[in-house]
């Protein structure tokens, strides 16, 4: 069976055809600029990249494009075999603990928080409408970002503020990445074979956005992102925690309006506020290499904020059996995983210096001796996407 | 010798005067409502307090009449006997590591940093000038809740936040209750019968306002307060670390400006936000006896945070030898403490509950198996305030 697992952007489409149960990868691509001049559509298949420059007015005539690609490419014979469609949505507030099939009352649901998450919401409901248009009998999926996150307790999820920003605005933690932490912690058990209902793990998902999620039998305790992506740890271009009353003092000190500020916070720190450089981990690390003491501030901050927080999942899952590295970040940069383990000591954390320099493969890349093992694990939230979506329809 | 510790707000003046090296207390007291109708002198003496209701225009009325009130109770028999006044100053900025002699110079340094303690420098210096008013022969000397931290490092103190928000503004962690900090660190390397220089410790400072410590070898190497005291733990008003686009949110939906919304954390969130209750902790445990919701989310969200910092600041003194509690709540509520240490089963921390309910009262309250020791010490800020002055004035 086929399935398309879909994550919509403002201006842009991300997809990814899969065989499924046997999660083969079929075909990726993406479709950039939607809405602007020179739209690109890009897709990956046998190998091959198909590539072509042309205006594409709106996500309908995207998703059009795609599936007209898929026939005349032979990737199917006929639209028929591909049998759902699952979307990643944002934000699914406190209503989805799970996946759903979308009907119009889940669209309804998914707009009454598009508040909480404006930017994402919205677009991810025109990626879902336009499949929906293009493909109107194949059943459509919700897949939350937020989802997994669902089980934490008042006490992770709720803010020490007064009690109605909760009642009257939902304001309380919800955490994002969560299909990436669900994947992660799942083929953690696998790999340190152990039942996930015994299994307690820290999951470290570092790419431009990066969280941390505490996950014990297999459900999430907590998370370093909070209310929105801007809280946790240091990433490409946000500051993660900060005190608050910065925000005060900078409007004031630069008269600049809280929006701007807010902004500042979350396009002009982490990484590229920090080093002044750049907001890619490889640039920074370029930099470190040459003895730029900024960039060598920025990754040692993060690292520092990464190990606070496992400090603090250490404690709240009562020891843990294994600290998982994924994401860009994740699983490629060795040199974090150094920074961030190196200040782990205290846990009797033996890091493998030979195995931590393997990129992007599921590895144990802790020495045999160390009380914790520590796994670099390729992310997958396509397959989780699709795995929710068999689910359901099946 | 007699030495005069002293602490000025914009409307009080506490102080103690210490006979020292001695370190015994002679007389504590509080001028309340400076300023205002029926300000209140108070003052404990030989067991008796003290009580005069009246006019006090301003803190140089406040200071005459304390020192009037010594002569004519025949504390001391001349004031020539008050050899040395220790001053607490909340921000020394970053030019301060340790406490001074004050001249006109080290005022105007106190007064550069103003804008970072807008509440408090200037009325420390009002304090200030109104005992150099009194006895202007007598050296004073300024002792700094921010010195203390000075030792930590840049990967502790910067925010992750554009670099020159700190060059220009001086944006970073200055952290607080540094005075206290030190004086329960020393107090636990003694109790610990260790050289300080081979001690590490963290100390929960846990009053209305509240920070931990993590001090190794009778240094800071990071604190939970921040930029401001707002950061950190949930406290009696103070929320404590939150999501900063919290403050847009709540902006935008109460349509309250910047201003407003940090004030509300800072005065109406932490116990007495969640709680809705009260900011005082011997209120909401009476409610949590009783079985109040909002008041036992409202504790336990507080030692879960506290719990958070510790297994963080654990893992980056590379282990440690104590867990140190201290001020109003830390050194009371052995409820709290006990929420706490419930969270610290990993590090195989074991309380001992019997002990656990002293008060006030340097105590071991862990048990003798305990992997770390747990310490109960009451904090004397006073005392550390004497002890440096007279270092610098002997």
């Amino acid at each position: 069976m086929k399935i398309m697992a879909v994550n919509a952007g403002s201006s842009s489409l991300k997809f990814q055809l899969l065989d499924m149960p046997k999660e083969t990868k079929l075909v990726s691509g993406v479709v950039e600029r939607i809405g602007l001049q020179d739209s690109i559509f890009s897709m990956k298949f046998n190998g091959e990249t198909h590539k072509e420059i042309k205006n594409i007015k709106n996500h309908s005539q995207a998703v059009q494009m795609l599936l007209s690609k898929l026939v005349s490419l032979h990737i199917v014979s006929s639209l028929d075999e591909i049998q759902g469609v699952g979307h990643r949505v944002v934000h699914g507030g406190e209503m989805f603990h799970d996946s759903v099939i979308i009907d119009d009352e889940v669209i309804a649901s998914i707009e009454s928080v598009n508040d909480l998450a404006p930017l994402h919401n919205p677009a991810n409901i025109t990626g879902i409408k336009a499949f929906k248009e293009a493909l109107p009998n194949v059943p459509a999926i919700a897949v939350f970002d937020t989802a997994f996150h669902q089980t934490m307790e008042p006490v992770a999820y709720m803010y020490s503020v007064p009690y109605e920003w909760y009642t009257k605005y939902g304001v309380r933690k919800y955490g994002f990445h969560g299909t990436s932490h669900k994947y992660v912690s799942l083929r953690a058990a696998a790999m340190l074979d152990k039942p996930l209902n015994q299994t307690k793990v820290i999951v470290c998902h570092i790419g431009n956005g990066a969280s941390l999620c505490a996950v014990k039998y297999g459900k999430s305790m907590d998370t370093s992102m909070g209310f929105t992506p801007l809280a946790g740890i240091a990433m490409g271009t946000r500051s993660g925690d900060i005190d608050p009353a910065i925000v005060q003092f900078i409007s004031e000190k630069e008269n600049k309006s809280l929006d701007e500020v807010i902004s500042e916070l979350n396009k002009k720190s982490g990484y590229l506020g920090l080093s002044g450089l750049s907001s890619d981990s490889r640039d920074l690390w370029e930099a470190v290499e040459r003895g730029d003491k900024k960039s060598i501030l920025a990754v040692e901050k993060q690292a520092k904020m990464i190990a606070d927080y496992i400090g603090a999942y250490y404690l709240m899952l009562g020891g843990c059996d294994a600290i998982c590295f994924t994401a860009g970040i994740g699983e490629n940069a060795s040199e974090t995983r150094k920074l961030v383990v190196d200040r782990l000591g205290a846990l009797g954390v033996e890091l493998d210096y030979e195995q931590n320099l393997t990129r992007g493969k599921e590895t144990v890349i802790s020495k045999p001796s160390s009380n914790i093992k520590l796994l670099l694990i390729p992310t997958n939230e396509e397959v989780m996407i699709a795995r929710d979506t068999l689910e359901l329809i099946g």
